[in-house]
């Protein structure tokens, strides 16, 4: 089998078989599928090293149908049947299949696991609690019996948020605890149950004067990449960021308070605009990853659903010191924010390029004649939001800004080329791994003055591996900084081996001053950097709420952000399997 | 002596004389002073059954010289010697004044205790600490020896904030500890020691092309009331919102990281843009009053120092209801906010355009004609902040939304009136106090939808006392509402009388929803109220925190926030003068 110029692979199309591995790690719909574009195929090629012969056999694709008989589950028939008395029969599930589903989130290294039929840890008992009443029964139920308790939300952690490393209970709160209880108009807020998912929320918030009698529509601002599969809970217990954040602010923004149960009991805080009445425990909820106990339902702010104000722009810079600068000037301008603002560095730009369809358009050449050159280039994509005459000001000034710091406009079509893919870029990963390639992402708050430094660190480290892609963009914008989002990937199937490369990778961001995480959460995967990260006394103080609102470390338990681990477990990373044994 | 149409009363110009009780209480500059114009001195007479009579003897002033014999203190000679050596003998001070002066905030209670020589709770020992290490050294000393610490910033609390209930020792942080340590332009943030007050800080900013080589000049973007008399460190302590919050942000909004000494240690939290590394301690510290620790120094958000752009506008309206739907649309109308915007209720419109000189010009009559009339009519006040285009479409819209709510322009004048005196309203209460008369404030954070049964509950107790004005306004303005800040004056000179009453306030507040505060924090005064307002759980969560950075009770022990209330000592204001032993 020799190179050939049109060989493209065999992107897989096939939905996965009921019943199977695939079907509980693929991303998304099982009949949603997003495949590389030959231009991105061949520049993948060129740039690591590699040939169609990689991509001629799949391996490892998981069309196994789920079998754990060397982990039943372990939970007591007593228990069972208490908390059976609580929900109902059909409200509790021990069935292998959805044992493991609902203890498995979208960790590249879960997909890879069940590629291989290899389990990590698994619930003994699914709960679908159908109210905060339900929660609050079981919470304390599992308190007086000391038994492990895990919230799945949507379930598209990245980082082993919810994995039962403990064994125990997995309460799902998306089965019947995600309806939008309120349209408060006059406050212009929602409140809405935890497990409500993005599109179902976004769909009654758009569609509120006829649903909810409202004068206008609403949006809710909160569009993560995951936006189709996590949860309104989700967003706020785990902090994060939507592609909108510049404008609408980020989940821990938006939230202005939640009805929450914990082993210490259930609270539902105060709504206020604002208050000073002492330290506010709502933000101590935000971002405790279901460590103290569930968030059940939300007050969130709602926004006018106002799509004619999206006056979307794209520019070209040369490099990625320019393409920064602009950014940097538009965030500090005090004249309001786009909605979506993303600056790709190089070797993304290089690669976006391809994906978003610009590469060999009319564009390309006019490109480089003006010097913007494939390698050093930039892409900038922006749209605007909010009322007429705001969104028109945030365009002019933010135009203005790009020109100045030698920015060529590129139309609105590699934005609305963006913007069409937005949610479908992770369906990518699936093709990928199918032929054995490890796709991961990793991201970083982090201020201006240091950005440069984090980029070029984690660069360095990600590329002294040889034949590994590094692309780097920035979507999230404050005055005083941005994130850093990479994206990296290489051919790669020694699972310990991608381990130890993701571990250097968060100590390169650890190193280079960037936050441990913007968006993604703590989870397990990044827990054990906190309290190096945090320093001892503040991560005493999470860990001292944690003793209150759970001492007997019922919630999450087993690693999460680092709550549970001695100082000399640290970076030993017990949840996770032994590959070694595998090999 | 009968009434005399043109009667003034002698309203005191007269400096405190140095060392007497006046100087410890008096608001302000020594020689700053604001008296009542004629109009507003008629308009009270006529308003609260008052005649000439009550304001001709003055009592109670207060210019004795201060002793507190029966005061002495009490700390223990070897801790004085210990704290001496760590600060050296010329940042200590054991004198009667001093310790008086550094245990006084600005609460009504206190000026009048005062002006008849009671004292309250005073410090032992007061301490000028020089920098982060001393503070540091006396914190451990303080926690090795269990000797109670309070914190003295600007000294403005209006909720015996700092009252040092237990004894112990003071630091004073504005005497050393006041100086911007950066300004970091690429990050647009200054680094400023928590001791520097709000006018200095300000000059720095609005200088620092000058002094710090800067590309432009910027400000702070906090201007509480009590800005001049207010320490950065103490707007985030205690949780502030400044006049142009609904532009800039509140204190909490503006800081980034803080420096903080608690008995667990030193912290300095990181300074990101945004992080999801689980719950953020920056956020714990964040209006702990000083009950956690002491806040040493800040990284603050600042801004383009930008006058050209901050256009000013009035509007009258015909009802509160219109003025506060105007307020509402413009705050949640997705344009930004105007930095300014004050919606005065129609008793204190009737008192502000009195006071700021509008009643008697030629637009009383205009406003009349067209039906704004006195007694129902609003007073609104707005001015813009932020890049030019951007503050010209707030404007614009915000024009547009006022004149739809019947809204009639009143030129610029209000707004430049109330400017000119907006640090000074606070000088009005010698005046009154001078002859007896009470004047008081309190606030509260209410949603929109709350908003008018709060402000009828509150008045309507208030309105029950004969002759007792409560004028309100709404000055700090978010999507999901606002706050409502109640100001109460009456004859009265019965302090348990007063006390009553002020209970009532606090109860009312509680009863028709409002936040306990909006930025006046809680202090002493409001904490008997924080365990019912927040339930047990909550306030459990801030008390297992407070175990945690302060498990010997050390950091402004005695009731704040009613943080070491028994919930049978509540509303035992056990830190309060017990008056009727002095009757």
């Amino acid at each position: 089998m020799g190179k050939s110029k049109g060989y493209q692979p065999d992107w897989s199309e096939k939905v996965p078989e009921k019943g199977s591995y695939r079907s509980v790690f693929k991303w998304g719909a099982p009949d949603g599928f997003k495949h590389p574009k030959s231009k991105m195929y061949q520049y993948m090629k060129d740039q690591f090293g590699l040939t169609d012969d990689d991509f001629r056999t799949k391996e490892f694709e998981g069309r196994e149908q789920v079998a754990i008989p060397d982990k039943p589950s372990l939970i007591d028939k007593k228990h069972v049947e208490a908390i059976t008395k609580i929900v109902g029969s059909e409200n509790i599930s021990l069935s292998d299949y959805d044992r493991l589903f609902y203890s498995t989130g979208k960790t590249m290294e879960e997909a890879l696991e069940l590629r291989q039929n290899l389990i990590g840890d698994v619930t003994d008992l699914v709960v679908h609690p159908r109210h905060t009443q339900d929660v609050s029964d079981i919470v304390k139920y599992c308190n007086d019996h000391k038994i492990p308790l895990y919230t799945f939300g949507g379930g598209s952690s990245v980082n082993f948020g919810f994995r039962p490393t403990k064994g125990g209970v997995t309460l799902v709160l998306n089965t019947h605890m995600n309806k939008v209880l309120e349209i408060n108009e006059l406050n212009k807020t929602a409140t809405v149950q935890s497990g409500m998912m993005g599109p179902a929320y976004e769909a009654v918030l758009n569609n509120s004067k006829k649903s909810h009698k409202t004068k206008k529509n609403y949006t809710c601002g909160h569009f993560p990449q995951s936006f189709e599969y996590s949860s309104v809970g989700g967003w706020v217990a785990a902090l994060g960021s939507g592609q909108e954040s510049s404008y609408f602010g980020d989940a821990c923004d938006i939230v202005m308070g939640v009805e929450f149960v914990s082993p210490k009991g259930v609270i539902q805080t105060h709504v206020y605009p604002a208050t000073a009445s002492g330290p506010k425990v709502l933000d101590m909820i935000k971002g405790s990853e279901g460590c103290y106990g569930v968030i059940t339902a939300l007050t969130m702010k709602i926004f006018y659903h106002s799509p004619e104000t999206k006056y979307g722009f794209s520019y070209v810079f040369r490099t990625w010191e320019d393409g920064v600068n602009a950014c940097r000037e538009i965030s500090q301008g005090e004249f309001g924010f786009p909605g979506v603002m993303r600056i790709s560095d190089p070797e993304e730009t290089a690669m976006g390029l391809r994906l978003y369809g610009v590469a060999g358009t009319p564009l390309d050449p006019i490109m480089k004649v003006f010097g913007y050159k494939d390698g050093t280039r930039c892409l900038f994509l922006a749209r605007t939001c909010g009322e007429k005459g705001f969104a028109k000001n945030v365009r002019r000034k933010a135009k203005r800004i790009c020109r100045k710091h030698g920015g060529m406009s590129l139309t609105k079509y590699a934005l609305s080329s963006w913007e069409h893919g937005r949610y479908k870029d992770p369906y990518l990963r699936e093709d990928l791994n199918d032929y054995a390639m490890i796709l991961d992402t990793t991201e970083s708050g982090v201020t201006w003055d240091n950005l440069h430094a984090l980029h070029k660190g984690v660069r360095e480290y990600v590329k002294s591996r040889p034949n590994t892609g590094c692309l780097t963009h920035a979507s999230h914008f404050y005055p005083g900084g941005t994130n850093l989002y990479f994206i990296f990937f290489c051919k790669m199937n020694d699972m310990k081996e991608y381990q130890e490369f993701q571990t250097g990778i968060f100590d390169a961001i650890n190193k280079y001053g960037g936050s441990l995480s913007h968006h993604h959460g703590v989870g397990r995967m990044i827990g054990p950097w906190m309290q190096e990260h945090l320093g001892d006394t503040e991560m005493g103080a999470i860990k001292a709420l944690k003793q209150y609102f759970d001492p007997n470390n019922i919630m999450n338990p087993g690693g999460n952000m680092g709550m549970d681990y001695d100082k000399s477990e640290l970076k030993d990373h017990n949840w996770r399997i032994d590959w070694k044994k595998h090999k």
